[in-house]
């Protein structure tokens, strides 16, 4: 029986939780808010994300600590928002890790320290890398939710761990692959946000699907310009954790990220966006991660650019995006 | 000043009507009905597709007549679906295009010849491969009446012909690059059909965003396998002509093939769905000319594989999509 720590209350550490005791493992979870923790613990189901899936409370523990959470956990599964992983896991030791399986489901960067999750694991908490996952692929969470099939990639440098954990999730609904790739299906993952929400403020200023159409195009040659400057490999961007990725994000009404953007091309300031959604969109973080990454590079990526001198230049969005359009093939 | 005919009355052709005459090119407009040219000539607009856009009639000449039409027109337009391209030029005198630039637009093959347009017309009419293009790209034409930012892609053995096209193309809203991959992208433009239709397929059945994204990256990896064997060339599959366009077919609600698809997936039988649409969608022409092509090859295609049985050998979607499902990574 593998044990397992879930440490976040999202709609995509929801839906793990619900693939990884499904498959009999035994979920440790942790959630920080203590009423969400009171509520799954009496009701069997999480208040304020997908909430209709219901839990055997046999075989998962929610918990609002997290020492008891990892104690004994043979994995641990990092599913909250990037800006909130310092946060998330101020109070641990550093060596809170130590023999177990780290596996990022965080779709971002650390935000200002501009490294990958498994970076950070690794630096801070010296998780080594062979004993590093991170979860990629199209996923909506409320898709697997609803049980709908859905294709999940691991990456990490150690395989046969990855393959592992392939089989932690593997069910009838879920495909799950290994792949050796983990920092470019991690980047490709921050990326994908980033494109999102170019993708939503281009629509914001009326752009239609034809250049959307044009705007994905080319953001796989941006995508691919910047791996190829940061870590030379023979990756098939094609596949399914890189396009497929990006596309369930920038084709997504529901994606926040291309959400905030429609609202900044439709001419609402950062501050007021973010005020009106109630949240920040991840996109926000990473744009600034890459593009200060990039500096370093200096890899033509017109879309971060665009994209970064909207958000932090206060620079107007019809003017970039005519800067970008003439850019375009 | 350049003389264009244009053959076809359905709102592509309309479109590029539209862009042509508004560069103060001469447009001869060939139509086969009576009624619309009557009334194009009274009211200068298309009653059936696109009505909005109003023609200058000093530049665009409407005909029920082709030869007339295709008189002193140095550049012919092929606009009209590849069901019904040997019909429209069946009275045409076999030198009827010598001298003149043929040029492309139709998104398919002649059915069961399995030739290329562009194969036909070298074939059938002696039009040598350095007087052919081929349009592509992502390119919705009621976008283009509705002047949002659209790029074509011009695709021609004849470089300096393909740019000299782009040239009478491009505007404040549509960018137009020429390519010389001509096989490659009419190939792609055929096969994009097939992919929508497997999406609307899928959807039909109640399959998701996540599978819809792992079904569009396994499809440029087919579509990559069929090209590289037909015709071995490095080309760039994320570009706007091939994955552009597949895009913005696969994910349009408004694509005949994905709707036709999605019909099948829901149950109609494919008599029942062709009556309820009163159309026929491209892809079902061209998943039978591609099968059959690759009967040759030999090559790995299982969409269209599973597309060609669900249409043609009365094989479950639902069996085909969950073989498919297992191929799938």
């Amino acid at each position: 029986m593998e044990r397992i720590a879930v440490l976040g209350g999202g709609s995509w550490a929801t839906a793990l939780v619900k693939v990884l005791s499904e498959n009999k493992a035994d979920v440790s979870w942790w959630i920080r808010n203590q009423e969400d923790v009171q509520h799954l613990q009496q009701f069997g189901h999480n208040p304020r994300y997908l909430s209709g899936v219901r839990f055997d409370l046999n075989h998962v523990k929610p918990s609002t600590n997290l020492q008891e959470t990892l104690a004994g956990a043979d994995w641990v599964i990092l599913a909250v928002p990037a800006a909130f992983v310092q946060t998330a896991l101020k109070d641990l030791p550093l060596d809170a890790f130590k023999g177990k399986t780290l596996v990022s489901a965080v779709k971002g960067m650390i935000p200002r320290e501009n490294l990958l999750i498994t970076e950070y694991l690794e630096q801070k908490y010296h998780v080594p890398a062979e004993q590093q996952c991170v979860i990629a692929g199209p996923c909506h969470a409320e898709e697997v939710a609803l049980e709908k099939q859905s294709y999940l990639t691991i990456g990490s440098l150690n395989l046969e761990r990855a393959e592992q954990f392939c089989e932690l999730l593997r069910n009838r609904y879920v495909k799950a692959n290994p792949l050796d790739d983990i920092d470019g299906i991690e980047y490709c993952a921050v990326m994908k946000n980033i494109i999102a929400l170019a993708c939503g403020i281009a629509h914001g200023l009326n752009y239609g699907d034809n250049f959307q159409a044009v705007m994905v195009s080319n953001s796989m040659e941006e995508i691919e310009r910047f791996l190829d400057a940061l870590m030379p490999l023979h990756r098939d961007l094609t596949g399914s954790a890189y396009l497929g990725d990006l596309l369930v994000t920038a084709y997504s009404q529901f994606s926040r990220n291309r959400t905030f953007g429609n609202m900044i091309g439709r001419g609402y300031t950062v501050k007021s966006a973010q005020f009106e959604m109630n949240m920040v969109a991840e996109g926000y973080y990473a744009v600034q991660s890459i593009y200060e990454i990039n500096k370093r590079l200096q890899v033509d990526m017109p879309i971060t650019t665009a994209v970064y001198n909207i958000l932090y230049e206060k620079i107007s969005p019809a003017v970039e995006i005519e800067i970008l359009k003439d850019k375009f093939k």
